[in-house]
């Protein structure tokens, strides 16, 4: 049985594994041809932080693969009044086949992890949103700004905080050999054990990884611009100091042009005028909207490999 | 693809369409019949505001069809947190195939279609709750009170506040070409806007449409009479003052003995005691519930003629 | 048609059907073998109070045996507007097969399912919690500690409060004939209805049922220890009072020890430290949580058991 907590854990044919599922699934779900690949298969869905995205692909998506989802906020669960976790999560993995957790700390989705009998999958923690880059990939693969066979003729500019989103393009980078430069404004730069493990990888797979303090230099020439929220999910206090250390790192148009023609990439919700530009989401809203939609996708490709670890 | 936002966009044809498609389910479902129309479509479910009907009937139809209903709240949703409406229906509809939508202002709903990619229902605005009347239509066919074929010879009365209800009443009237007579107290007439659409359709359909400030005149020999509540949600500050405007507005059986033997339509919830008596409802319960459950065959109607535009 | 309110409706070979119902339907589920027992059976479940196991196991359940569970929790309905029950009652009853409700007052379920066209099943409430009851006599059988055969054999000791939980136990021994023994201290006595109509129905099946306030005499040579929570929902006011009261009613390894060998039971959530220790709550977490995982499969066994009453 395998989970997927983070990219750390994975390989990069495992990676390119659950793309190449999730294209060939994508392909059905245009035809509206819909194989029933998790029959009756239950797939709890715990939300400690509200969602659009990620509650929409994993209901829509098990359902899409004849299975069916069931949403449990932690407002209507036990947890919200303090069930320790590795009862929570042995009661719920003995009645469902899967677990989809979107929480706070990391430790709390290892937590539950650790005591489940099922595969869980990680739907966003602090540290990292691994489901997130493999839509993303999925929508440079469809741009034409990835190919797995040559990684290294990519090049990502990630432009902003140095939170999960961040972490994820670093492992991601690491793991599949393709570029990355990470642009934060100083105070604001990833974890150091992210960092550290994603050197490590990229030494085996050629990436070139670089952290700056510049975002032109890290624009310049890229095939990929992304960015994300200055203030995340439970930040709200420190909104305003935030938005004063950002200033200089929004994706703005005169940005854009100092890229290679790049797509422009936002797990969204996107805060205009912020992090980028209504201009720039304007543009590039083909970009974005199918990276959304590729939620969908990737994750059925993701929840179909494991459950095929789970009969091996 | 056809929305289905508010009623002033269809056709008395297309309404018949879609009852007519309402009674055949509606047969098939009491026989334990459930084709599967709609196999796999989902449909997110948006809501605003809360609700027991819309919700209900709209998560039991669409799984009998063989779909699957998404219930977002938006609390759960990014929606709460300030993404702008344009967004989150660019998400939301490349990841399902329908969309019905409780909300506030119908400018929300419309927003919402504008960019939406799949059909979206108006499940309740401020506006109006078309919805509704379609399931208030296939009542009065059932008991008798309402025929396409000779409208002109139904009268209804809607007694109580010019809101939602008593617009969509107007306009459907309009439509279709049968009497209303439309009693509110003085300051509480319907939408300017609505009025003038619904004599418009008048017009050319035949309807008689009357607007008035007496109960009993508009009651006198009508066939049908229905009513709402006086203080919507979100109405909540001037409940006092509305009481007391509404003093004489109440459906009693005083006054329905002035009706030609009317059947009592209310789409809930009602408060007994305000906009109609204990003694009317209860009178009346198998008229008011058999409404309520034409919710649901009405929706499944509509939902099933939504898709076969969609597959045009 | 058969609501499920309470075990005192119930005969003891009604309960076996429905035990063994649960016990087929458990080993098809093992096997991967969902049959369609409740084809597009829609069941609405009502939740005025949160839960996980009741909503994770009611939701798994309907779904694996082809229907649909659809989630209302009373924030996201009328009934939280001030509807009354019996109007969501005959609203809601029209629209689906099957109600499962969670609620305060027993009162509450009785008046919902006097108005309901569909069978109705407690999924918990102030004075019962009949569902429990069916996965906790699972869990004693596959244990080998029930025999339906020989129920005599058993002893069952609940030590705690008289509660829900306690009063389904009473009757349960006085339907079934097994032995049982109260330990609660003074003042958390159960309700005397049900203790007289307990020790009738004890009358006839044989049980020997004792009402005690010593823990250690309600445990010796007893085949099954039990205990739940000494702070139900809603009874957070009195929290600091009751820790107080129940002192010397905690499950410990001491107490375990003067057992025959028992299982523990607990229907969770626990709180270590209160009404059983650490280490017994761990040292039989294999019981427990297969307690938890029979919800799943008793209340399958229900379900298919009332929809073939609704057949009849």
């Amino acid at each position: 049985m395998r989970h997927f907590l983070w990219l750390i854990d994975y390989t990069k044919d495992e990676i390119k594994e659950i793309i190449d599922l999730g294209f060939q699934i994508k392909k059905e779900t245009k035809a509206r041809v819909f194989k029933p690949y998790l029959k009756n298969w239950q797939l709890a869905m715990i939300f400690e932080k509200s969602s659009t995205r990620t509650r929409v692909s994993f209901e829509a998506g098990i359902n899409q693969l004849g299975g069916n989802g069931i949403f449990l906020s932690s407002r209507d669960i036990q947890l919200g009044r303090g069930e320790p976790l590795k009862d929570t999560a042995r009661v719920i993995s003995r009645m469902v086949d899967m677990v989809m957790i979107r929480t706070f700390g990391q430790e709390r989705l290892e937590e539950f992890a650790k005591y489940s009998k099922v595969p869980v999958i990680n739907g966003l923690t602090d540290l990292c949103h691994p489901v997130q880059l493999l839509a993303d990939l999925m929508t440079m693969i469809e741009f034409e700004r990835f190919d797995f066979e040559n990684p290294q003729k990519t090049t990502v500019a990630y432009v902003g905080d140095g939170n999960n989103m961040a972490h994820s393009w670093a492992i991601m980078a690491g793991l599949l050999g393709f570029n990355l430069r990470i642009a934060t404004p100083e105070g604001y730069e990833i974890d150091d054990f992210i960092k550290e493990k994603a050197l490590e990888f990229a030494k085996i797979s050629g990436a070139k990884i670089e952290f700056l303090h510049n975002p032109a230099l890290a624009v310049k020439d890229a095939d990929v611009v992304t960015t994300d929220t200055w203030v995340s999910m439970g930040q709200e206090d420190e909104k305003e100091k935030r938005i004063k250390d950002f200033q200089g790192f929004k994706v703005t148009s005169e940005l854009m042009a100092l890229s290679n023609n790049a797509i422009f990439l936002h797990c969204l919700p996107a805060y205009r005028g912020y992090e980028v530009s209504e201009e720039v989401f304007e543009a590039h809203a083909q970009e974005i909207f199918q990276e959304a939609e590729n939620r969908l996708h990737a994750q059925k490709g993701l929840m179909v490999w494991l459950g095929k670890q789970q009969k091996n």
